[in-house]
């Protein structure tokens, strides 16, 4: 059978019933592990100190175009009404954002003398890039951001609690070990200079190559670092000090007083001194040099995160230090620092490698069923479903009439754990049932132990 | 000085760092306000067993154009790429969903069988209309929805659980006392087909009069009601029934069994039943015959409910009984139940009213500052902060090098009532100041109480 042809008495088929080619469709079990996800990062963000900024999905496409480069502003979603009337249609003016770094730059220089510096927002929703779909790259996708903006200056101890706030996430997800790798522009920048690279391109053709070690092999990279123009013993030198990443052992003589280098590792062994602070578990980070992360933005440490044990899903938070967030929008100096999680291509991932469940069909705790659909049974479980939620456990009352044995099934496909069956009984003390679904074990409980009876229960 | 040409040595003028005309742009405190909004109804409607489920923002034309009459199907957003590359723009096919119900309905109908009915979900995010901005209308718009959608058949208790939410939330949110008026489908044809107009013509012709009740009065309804062919006395008896929608006047000969009047007084009365089973507050609701709300979609309860002291904001929670979700995309039959709340909208006209607090720049519970710059200081802000934050408490901590003045300031501006002064001193005893914002009291207080403390503190 053509399923392009199958169709259901109407004349949709059923590839016309998916979501559109590239944007996210995700199963109820999925819905609710991508709000338990979004969730535990929401909670983070805040405990940490940042502010929700809610801005509009759309933009002007002006405002997008002067932050968007190379691939990006050939990926922009520009709006158009389907059937536009003759007379006010303004649609060409309007864009969805393709990430929130714009938004917040607008929004930051827009307002900047209403705003309270250092300001700090997290932002948690939608962007858009017209992609081709492949490698999992979604043209919808969740973005979870934080960024602190300073007026003029911004101390590195903010570059420091990026690093503290990406392990409270981590660890609260359970995902596994997971490192976060700090590496910081001005040491790289420094190295490169010192390895004789002074000009731009070169740096930038250089970085090229460092980006690559993992996938060709340091040899094939000192072989091209040479071809670039630095000597075998500096690119051999820049190598070692890049692999190992031990601050202690880059020399004195490169890192002289006045370089790049020396500045570089004086603000990174800052920004580690206030990692240390926050009591951060030391497995958690480790300085790596070969972090590189769009030199021409980032200006100071950069952050790249990667579960130990599944390197192949790539970089799960992502950041750095930027000196100027909103140049083009602004005359003022806006020095910021921020994180993201891509939270949607993050989850789906997860998913697929097993590493984060996706089975509850719910997020209630406790399904309300009924042995029977007399006018006694249904007063009895609206009552009690309406004293769970006054208590404030989340509670789903099976409303239609059916046998108990359905109402049973319906719990176990959707992942409860516990349920109360009401009985239609006038005699209140034989009126309720808990029932532990993996056991199957019942217990008839007392209207005034329901409470404590099912927050015993396990969620 | 002309606006549009202020500009602040960019190539942007202020008008450009605004929102497109028309989309929401939200300030700090009015975004700390939406997220206690959203938070709020998110936690309500998860207590009642909605499951959330996450939908792209973008379907197919096809798909929204299917389940659009009217106006809405000159306010569809089509996208377009700005920039478009030869090869692969699919984008004609890609367009932003109007509300949460079409999404709904396609996944439903895509996924009938895998789906567990009752079907409950809940849907809070953005929707895009093209309207003309005025009167508070945006066009995008975070609407906050429940749905309950049955297989075949939806017990009435289901219209009855709608209106237990609706209390909860607006409890919950404290803008003051609100009535559910609880309206009919059946009961207000009944009526219409009882005063004599049984075509559908008549029908819809008498409820756009009925509608005007409130803005013409009675007696212009009245004579407009006899000009449609209903005789005096007839029109009469309607009004009289209409206005004090006291079902127990409704005469007997009327609603003869068989009547569709007496169906749906039968029905509204066991939907009333379950709404007194939840034990909720009567003066939360009442019976109002005159609410019609779409005659042709609705085919049992509606609802709309207004703020008592507040009319002019209109409903601020609507909904009611539907007899198929999905008609267009699917033959399986799938009854449904849903309310909306119009979060953008409602909020922003709480803000302008006074009724609801938009005063709080920062969602966090406590901010650490400290009275010097010295590395102890530094170290122990951070590890106090990282101390709070384990123990759940928002902490925003003050990493700027500033005068405490400065600091307090930003603290008095952005709403902190709490805030928690480091010194750096050797001595532990020494080390923290705990200081009321609104008295200016403050307590030195030991490490090992700091969590007890705070925690004391008004949120």
């Amino acid at each position: 059978m053509n399923p392009n042809q199958e169709h259901d008495m109407t004349n949709f088929t059923k590839r016309d019933l998916l979501a559109p080619s590239g944007f996210p469709e995700l199963s109820v079990a999925e819905s609710v592990a991508f709000r338990d996800v979004i969730g535990i990062i929401q909670h983070e963000y805040e405990l940490a100190g940042y502010t929700p900024l809610i801005t509009s999905l759309v933009e002007r496409p002006i405002i997008l175009a002067a932050k968007s480069g190379g691939e990006i502003s050939t990926q922009i979603y520009g709006l158009r009404l389907l059937n536009p009337s003759a007379e006010g249609d303004d649609s060409k003016d309007l864009a969805l954002r393709f990430d929130h770094t714009v938004p917040l730059a607008r929004f930051v220089a827009s307002h900047v003398h209403e705003l309270q510096f250092p300001f700090r927002r997290y932002a948690i929703g939608s962007s858009f890039r017209g992609e081709r779909p492949k490698d999992g790259r979604y043209r919808e996708f969740t973005q979870a951001d934080i960024d602190i903006i300073g007026h003029e200056t911004l101390d590195l101890l903010h570059e420091a609690e990026m690093v503290a706030v990406i392990v409270r996430v981590f660890n609260r997800l359970k995902i596994g070990n997971f490192t976060i790798r700090i590496g910081h522009r001005k040491v790289l920048q420094g190295l490169l200079e010192a390895a004789g690279l002074h000009t731009e391109a070169a740096q930038t053709a250089a970085l090229g190559e460092i980006d690559r070690l993992e996938k060709i092999g340091t040899n094939a990279v000192r072989a091209n670092l040479t071809n670039l123009g630095i000597s075998p013993d500096a690119a051999e030198q820049l190598l070692e000090t890049l692999m190992h990443s031990d601050l202690s052992k880059i020399s004195s003589t490169l890192a002289r007083e006045g370089t790049l280098l020396a500045e570089g590792l004086a603000e990174l062994q800052q920004v580690l001194e206030g990692v240390t602070s926050y009591g951060i578990d030391p497995s958690r980070y480790r300085v790596d040099l070969t972090i590189a992360r769009g030199l021409a933005y980032y200006t100071g440490t950069v952050y790249e995160t990667r579960l130990d044990d599944h390197p192949a899903l790539g970089s799960i938070a992502s950041g750095g230090r930027y000196e100027n967030l909103a140049s083009v929008f602004t005359d003022k100096k806006l020095p910021g620092v921020g994180i993201s999680i891509g939270v949607t291509r993050l989850l789906k991932r997860l998913i697929q490698a097993g590493l984060y469940p996706a089975e509850r069909k719910t997020v209630a705790r406790v399904l309300v069923t009924r042995s029977d659909d007399s006018l006694e049974a249904r007063r009895a479980a609206l009552k009690v479903s309406a004293l769970l939620r006054d208590n404030h456990i989340a509670t789903e009352t099976y409303l239609e009439p059916a046998k108990l044995g359905k109402q049973i099934k319906s719990a176990d496909v959707r992942g409860f754990q516990t349920i109360l069956v009401v009985h239609g009984t006038t005699e209140m003390d034989n009126q309720l049932t808990l029932r532990t679904m993996s056991s199957g074990d019942e217990h008839v409980i007392a209207l005034e132990d329901l409470i404590s009876k099912v927050a015993a229960t396990q969620g």
